[in-house]
């Protein structure tokens, strides 16, 4: 049922391979790309890597992040840590070309987890921010001042240009490096949707929270400049009952703030966002989903609220995948498949982004929502009001890439290869958006896999053109 | 898709309708019971109504229940509420025949829900008691002592027989009444499974959670005597987030304790306990039970651990069945049905009981693991290691009974019927149990299915007999 891809050391190989991949997915609808990198071994960067190095002075800000602060986007919630002593709760903030600057207060939390105790844990929520507009901000005080940037994305609307990138089960490896490193030199994306899977510190006996604190130094230098927007993952879970952590997700709804109450949501793993021209629903695979649970009553109410003449993209963002054709977790996404597929049909979400299988995989437009347990009828097929299923869990964890697929390619694959690498979503109007996915190839980012989205709203007679490698 | 069965006053049409019934029965393998009341409006009995009764005298303890305090039965949980102070959290008890008695100390929780304040609700756990022996307990003191009594079930063993009655959303309405004097009435019954959805609290405005109190002193009759062993259903999660109540299962979780702990659980909404000759798994279709979720992880660990030479009789109880050809609610299961049948299968669970869907049906023993997303194997087939699924969600609450069902009856129903009642699962030894459901017919408790159960683990080869009735 699996294919082993041998790893290809010789370009000759490589080449053949990428020709031969290109070759079989012109005869059967999809693409199994035989890319393959050389090492595949991902190994944890040490915790003395210049990558989670401390600012210099005492009790200086680190760990800096940010992520959407409200549901419109003139919120910024500004996160950080200080390991001696609570210090300052203060974020100073002025738009660039302005004189006025502003504060706000934040607050600051602390957590223990088993024999770990947390540095103190800042979130400061900054609102009524001016759209389309850079902004300075600074935390800590004295010579431990520290000054980051964001820009605030344009007032929401239906054309607006916007570029999300999409990074999942990032880890702390040097391939996790390679994988930021080429997100940053990337100039088109202005936010990230991130699909889980952050620290992976629960690798670590005891779920070494310190790893906690290694990833957040390690990501700062692009998180502390453009909000990621998170969504929780297995590895969020941190669940240790034999050590006296049985509250799951600890750890990371500490550290991770996000704006759920502005959505009318009861828990930070579940909400939702408007940026630009895209309204992003995010979810939990890990909470509870069944009928009459919170997340499913947010979800049912949520989906209809969306205007898709305010916000023509509707993507939702899950860790786990409602369709992967990798054979490691495989259907592990079909409990909360049953549940939703047909709700996301039904609203003609554009596109779903999940992580968790430590490849890249890219379906067709299908559905799989005509079973009613005696009618047999069971099997993905084209449907041009379902969503794209993008996963992108090759962000580059110790956990290493998955080889074993399902073989043959199933139709409803459309790109399949187990590659690190990073993805961008460039809305251009209401009616395309430009989708590719960037692979670490060596030193570099290639552009691997390619889709021009057609909006399922704007263009609901069209079916997306499928990509060519 | 569904049939309205017709409300059949005259016996002679009731009649016309039990011969139809088992005729279709055994054309296509199941029975659709033709048995109709003649009045199926299920009303509240009003607040002062006499099962509602307050316990005369100052604080005097009300609403007494117990349940399992333990893992092998010799526990017990006794739980109260005191009215006006906390008053003592003391319970007295003694054998039966015995001289000495024991006291324990329990503790008293209170919780605000809106405008709602609970009484003082105490909980004590009495552990170390015979097994098999008849004990009295008192709590409360002075004039308003109230004495009560259980008894204790035989050791934990392979022969050991023992009877269960089974009841489910039971409500606090004229028919929950008569189901539970059916029950009462019924002098087999030596522990209740107690399928979810209790007191329906939640159809009043604000979730009125006197009503949590009413339910509590109508149940007290036969639940201070004998322990109703809980599972939480969609009426237990009481989300009211509009009014500031978006903890799920608030009210629930502080009025009915069970021993999940000394399973390894770390919630209340899953856990399982051993009692005689049976292994009893309790889960929650309302909570998170996706792959590496707590409840998940805990299942997984469970189920190796049953001893079936020890406890041989494996039952699961969960609130929303995984199989029900009613129309309503139909495929709610679905989702956990593709989380866990398939370990179901493998750990040749016997019976796996619900509530949920207001009326009353039993399968064949049938699995439907074989999907793999493109093999189009989806159909449910009997399987011989598979449980028998069996809906007792009648227990005749505010809501009313489903009358529309999937038709024809597909070939995996083998009895359906919606009318109240009760049932009743009665170990006989290792290999043979005695399965029958009450119907409530006007005053009388009808068996209106019965079957004899094969041990899955003793008979592995023999397929359990399909009832006549
Ligand atoms: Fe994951
Ligand atoms: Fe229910």
């Amino acid at each position: 049922m699996g294919v082993n891809w041998v790893r290809a050391g010789s370009v000759y190989i490589l080449l053949l391979g990428l020709i031969l991949g290109a070759f079989l997915g012109s005869c059967n609808g999809g693409v199994s790309s035989r890319y393959a990198r050389g090492n595949d071994i991902s190994a944890d960067m040490p915790l003395d890597s210049d990558v989670f190095a401390l600012p210099v002075g005492y009790n200086a800000p680190q760990q800096v992040h940010i992520t959407q602060g409200d549901h419109e986007g003139r919120g910024v919630i500004v996160s950080w840590v200080t390991p001696e002593e609570p210090g300052s709760n203060e974020v100073v903030y002025w738009a660039e070309n302005s004189e006025t600057k502003y504060s706000s207060l934040g607050t600051v939390v602390t957590y223990k987890y088993y024999n770990y105790s947390s540095p103190y844990i800042h979130h400061c929520t900054i609102t009524n921010l001016e759209f389309d507009t850079k902004y300075f901000y600074e935390i800590g005080t004295g010579d431990v001042t520290r000054q980051f940037w964001f820009t605030t994305p344009p007032a929401v609307g239906p054309d607006v240009p916007y570029t999300f990138g999409l990074i999942g089960d990032l880890g702390q490896t040097f391939d996790s490096n390679r994988t930021l490193a080429h997100y940053e030199s990337n100039p088109k994306g202005q936010a990230v949707l991130f699909v889980g899977d952050l620290s992976y510190a629960d690798a670590y006996p005891l779920h070494d929270n310190n790893r906690w604190d290694s990833w957040a130094r390690f990501v700062e230098r692009s998180v502390a400049y453009q909000p990621w927007i998170w969504s929780a993952g297995n590895h969020e879970i941190d669940f240790l009952p034999e050590y006296g952590e049985g509250e799951p997700f600890k750890p990371y709804t500490h550290r991770y703030y996000v704006p759920y109450e502005a959505s009318g949501s009861t828990s930070p793993l579940w909400y939702s966002i408007k940026r630009a021209s895209a309204y992003i629903i995010v979810m939990s695979s890990y909470s509870a989903y069944g009928m009459y649970t919170p997340q499913y009553k947010w979800l049912i109410s949520e989906l209809p609220k969306v205007n898709r003449t305010e916000t023509p993209w509707l993507i939702v963002v899950m860790h786990c995948p409602l369709y992967s054709t990798y054979t490691h977790h495989y259907m592990e996404g079909e409990t909360m498949r049953v549940m939703f597929e047909k709700y996301f049909v039904q609203y003609k979400v554009d596109v779903v982004f999940s992580g968790h299988v430590h490849a890249y995989e890219r379906t067709e437009r299908i559905s799989n929502i005509a079973y009613n347990i005696e009618n047999g009828l069971c099997t993905p097929k084209y449907d041009g009001s379902a969503p794209v299923y993008i996963t992108i869990g090759d962000g580059g964890n110790q956990e290493g890439l998955l080889y074993e697929m399902v073989d043959p390619q199933p139709l409803y694959s459309a790109f399949r290869e187990p590659s690190y690498g990073h993805a961008t979503f460039e809305i251009k109007n209401r009616t395309h958006a430009y989708y590719a996915w960037h692979r670490n190839q060596d030193g570099y980012a290639v552009e691997a896999d390619s889709l021009w989205f057609h909006n399922l709203y704007w263009n609901s007679t069209q079916i997306s053109s499928t990509a060519s490698m």
